[in-house]
């Protein structure tokens, strides 16, 4: 059955039930009101300020049916909209879906991209509160994610994680492994196989690094560490040493790496899409053990923030992989 | 110049720029942080809920570069998408633009789009904190309004106008004119002429009803009067008697419906797209000269709600246009 023939509102209204089905195993303590009016309302508790943040995900750009379920297409939509959360260490409150879609594309896929959605939703606590349904003819998925960051007394943003906030003498750290995306998206390009993997949920890891007295400067590693790196240090004007000897490789890494004629290190450096935190904290921090129990994630240690504004990466045999000349590599 | 000629990173500068001068002209008192880090942050008030709606507009379906001035399609999206906020009774508090293009759009008409996304950002003080950029086959805009609503003592839902609560007794009324949208439309396609028609803002009009003890439900004319009227009755669970005679129509609107061969009354009444807010008070509320004073936008009474679930539309000569049967005439 195609979307044509159940209409708009056939389809809206399917939407909706998964929609409250997953608030309901979820929790929705922020919705005072949720789809079906002109606008969903929040609750924000007093002394917090609201974070938003737009993603969108095309057909043929960012995902293609035939190389990932529906389902996972629509979890991964919603895992990559809230790692914009993490990083900002807000607490979500509810999620817009824009869904586009052609007239031919089938219930069943446009159902899943809603379920898939629907899934995170209800793991994050991250109700799905609104959307809107369009023809197009190509299918897209745009989020809205809404979260809520305490004012605290700690200036304009209150205890958001920002950018610009890092400092030379800074410790540098990641969250989880570095990597992994990247070689299951060559894997499934080159063997011609499904795309399961997913990004982490790092919300509650970027809860508690707001909350800590030490924290520095936080971003999602959304376009490679490497990437991302270079937006903290633009945006906060200062440079980093990092030791590649370090990084976190997913298990079975290096072995998958040589299968498909990849570089680890650079794989892990530049791959992207891991969403994993990379931020700073100010020295005399926790140690790496205590900070990954509050984290609740695995925490690794890279390197640290500099004065002046080059990015040195040292590598095996200390080798400098890359210095203030730029990139050695790609 | 095409948008693959400047890159993602030269067009996102330059939205970024727009959208700073919006601001400035505009106001962005409750922006802590616009685009640039992971989230914008926004300040809300103590005693205030969130509400949040999203509208997508795709080239083909919802607009066509050929006949509407990209400047005018920009204007236009976020005029629809503050419609929610209006029907709401919410202040603005920002806007975020996902934006999905082709490489070969021109920079000039990408640009345009948001430059007309800005010129309403200013006017309406609903500054752009955030979005998405990406390519795309088709160009698309979609819209995700913030707005902020006084959680007051009146329910769940606060001091929000909202579409369940009419009951017997209302008088119905509605900003504007009806009709002008849906003459405009089928103008510029049988003249082959641009399309310059642009919805009204009602945000200081939705904010005022807000405050009106009196107020009953609200929503904004989107699909048509007496679709949205449907859909305010469905979710109230009452009926209503309009008067069709009383129709604001807007100025030359039933000689421009003859030249074109309108029916003026069910172009008013079902053309849709008017954008205008269609509200109920209780009985003993001000009459239609203060209202229009409060709401500083003209008001018209057409019926008042009834008990049961029929809608009955009363025309010229008294005759029923339509009763609980459903619609006579399209």
């Amino acid at each position: 059955m195609k979307l044509r023939d159940v209409g708009e509102f056939g389809l809206i209204e399917r939407i909706e039930r998964i929609a409250r089905r997953a608030a309901v195993r979820g929790g929705s303590g922020s919705v005072l009101l949720g789809i079906g009016d002109d606008a969903a309302l929040l609750r924000v508790r007093a002394g917090e300020h609201v974070a938003v943040s737009t993603d969108a995900l095309v057909e043929g750009v960012h995902f293609r049916f035939t190389t990932q379920a529906a389902r996972t297409i629509g979890r991964r939509a919603l895992l990559v909209a809230l790692s914009d959360l993490s990083a900002m260490g807000a607490r979500p409150l509810g999620v817009t879906l824009a869904l586009a879609a052609p007239a031919g594309l089938g219930v069943r896929a446009a159902l899943d991209l809603a379920r898939g959605c629907a899934d995170v939703a209800a793991r994050a606590g991250c109700p799905l509160v609104g959307g809107n349904l369009t023809r197009a003819r190509v299918t897209s998925l745009t989020l809205t994610v809404l979260g809520a960051v305490p004012a605290g007394r700690a200036g304009r943003a209150g205890r958001a994680l920002l950018r610009w906030t890092a400092r030379p003498g800074d410790r540098v750290f990641v969250t989880g492994t570095l990597g992994g995306a990247a070689l299951a998206r060559v894997r499934a390009e080159r063997l011609r196989g499904r795309l399961r993997h997913l990004p982490p949920l790092r919300l509650a890891a970027g809860r508690a690094l707001g909350r800590l007295a030490a924290r520095g400067a936080c971003i999602d590693v959304s376009d490679g560490l490497v990437a991302d790196l270079r937006h903290v240090l633009r945006a906060s004007r200062v440079g980093a040493e990092l030791d590649a000897r370090r990084l976190p490789w997913p298990r079975g890494f290096r072995a998958a790496c040589a299968r498909l004629g990849l570089d680890p290190l650079w794989t892990a450096l530049a791959g992207g899409e891991d969403y994993e935190l990379l931020f700073t904290l100010r020295p005399g921090g926790p140690g790496p053990t205590a900070l990954a129990r509050r984290l609740g994630a695995p925490v690794t240690e890279l390197g640290r923030i500099t004065r002046g504004r080059a990015l040195r990466i040292v590598g095996p045999g200390g080798r400098v992989l890359e210095g203030p000349a730029g990139y050695r590599h790609f």
